[in-house]
């Protein structure tokens, strides 16, 4: 439980994570002293609401940020580039959302399940890891624990609303042109600054993100790089491919890891089962496993199709699906904010 | 080029893959003396376009197969199983699309890019693959040829119109009710004799088929047994994840592999380009890479997003996209029948 009140800032206050955000500190209570709204000029004026109250959204500015003890900010890299030396110069402990600064040796990057000890470590920037990697190494946990990880393949199936409300919206009214026999109009998907865009209504865009140079996108290096990083290991082997779905909300992944050690499979489940933030979902025999419409919503990481691999003798797989605006986004920020105050 | 021209009987003739059956029939040039379109009793009567003529469907019966030289059969495993032995006993040649034969160590399973030598071992029944492992098995070809092929593990994307075309209206009724507000209706996916049914329309389900005892689904399993038996060689290990997306047509696949030799990326992208049923779709940096919407239509399998893995030195990634009930269904079978003719 929090022990003091805090002055909180949410930077890209009107966003579909910064709603998260808000929606997030209400419902856990979070012990908000004085709350700032903060945005762009094209969103400063608007009213949102937090815990029954209208709140005016200001400009961002360096001078917004005095007196604040927390910022949390999701709008975008080179807005938390510009702004969050200027929050820190003034006090303010920054919890960023963005892509910015997670790589920077000198900032942690944080997933409270996994490595909340690093927290104490920050000096004014925490990084909040990208959506895909926080729901996976949440569920890869238990497992580095008990047996020891070796190498991850992922692939992943990524709700459009990972790229934001308008990528959402998008989705809604292509969905709706192809069922009126309509030509789509395709603006955002896959990747908003990239010159060509591809209908996501049902389709499936194996592109997530810019390219990198080895062929990979940078969507699928967050994932190598920044499991290493939160787990402090850089020998765990990640290959992932990150894919883009007509999924509003809940990122699902498929798993594939080998072990260091050997293990039962109901070993396996006992170890996600006692994982606080975990939620075995794992019957198939009786249909249950976890789906991304089930997930939305909810700021638990959902795992199922928990199986041992049938070619090598300490190969396990299995299934993760997470809000991505919620454990993926919002709710993380707000558990590393709670562990600040 | 066929030889010959040949009594064609489709049993399944109004289901979705039977449509597509006929329309390549007709694209191919098929040497078609006589038609038969076979269905149950439900559809007996109905007229079918086949190259500008109305023909009937009839009611299928063993009497039905009488003059039939090759008889191409869709209309689910049951049904192949009670009429292949007729058909068979007089005088046709059975390529059936079912899961029903596949593991019949008397029954070839054919992909003619890979296995055509082996049609003419038949004993009156040859079984077409199942759509998720024949693109597969396609891509994986010309690098179990040029470099040996050590293991593969494979995430689906698949799409809908493998349960036929109630699901395809399903997924359509669904999206429409969704973007209205109003309650889903859920009858077939993921499994229509399954109990539970859950909404596939902005969703992702991880089971395509009915549970194996080893926690992987049927359609998994088909995935790991028809790779080894289309390649006659037990030694490669599959490993599979199958989930169903909102897609209408097109299954993708993400596909790792770890060949024998070691190789360059180049001499794979070269292995790819020069497979004869295989187009190269790979240019990520300029954002060029198979999607389903793209591949729906088309009798080809896609192939894209290939990258030399970082953490295996002989791991290979690649992203996999073809029509499922094109070449997945339908061009594979009238393919087979090309070579009996």
């Amino acid at each position: 439980m929090p022990s003091k009140e805090a002055t909180v800032a949410v930077l890209g206050a009107t966003g579909a994570v910064g709603e998260q955000i808000l929606r997030n500190l209400e419902r856990r209570s979070f012990p908000v002293k004085e709350l700032r709204l903060l945005a762009s000029s094209r969103s400063a004026g608007k009213k949102v609401r937090f815990k029954g109250e209208e709140v005016e959204v200001q400009q961002a500015s360096p001078e917004a940020f005095k007196g604040v003890d927390i910022a949390l900010f999701s709008a975008g890299g080179s807005v938390s580039e510009a702004f969050a030396p200027e929050a820190v110069k003034r006090g303010a402990v920054v919890v960023d959302n963005t892509n910015a600064f997670r790589m920077d040796p000198k900032v942690p990057l944080i997933v409270p399940e996994v490595n909340a000890a690093e927290i104490g470590n920050h000096q004014g920037i925490i990084a909040n890891p990208n959506c895909s990697t926080i729901q996976m190494v949440v569920a890869l946990k238990p497992l580095y624990d008990r047996f020891g990880l070796d190498r991850v393949i992922v692939s992943t199936y990524q709700a459009v609303s990972g790229s934001g409300a308008a990528a959402m919206e998008e989705l809604w009214e292509q969905s709706r042109s192809a069922l009126e026999g309509k030509e789509a109009v395709k603006e955002i998907m896959p990747v908003g600054k990239l010159p060509r865009h591809y209908q996501i209504a049902f389709n499936a865009i194996p592109q997530c993100d810019v390219a990198e140079e080895n062929g990979f996108t940078l969507e699928e290096m967050k994932m190598v790089r920044e499991t290493k990083k939160i787990f402090g290991d850089d020998s765990i082997g990640v290959t992932a491919t990150c894919v883009r779905v007509p999924v509003s909300r809940g990122h699902s992944e498929s798993v594939y890891v080998e072990l260091e050690r050997d293990f039962q499979l109901e070993e396996v489940r006992e170890a996600f089962q006692q994982t606080e933030g975990i939620i075995l979902q794992d019957d198939l025999h009786r249909q249950v496993y976890p789906m991304p419409l089930e997930a939305a919503g909810r700021d638990e990481v959902f795992v199922g199709r928990v199986r041992k691999d049938t070619v090598h003798p300490r190969g396990l797989n299995f299934w993760v699906v997470a809000d991505n605006l919620l454990k993926g986004a919002a709710t993380n920020a707000v558990q590393i904010a709670e562990h600040l105050v």
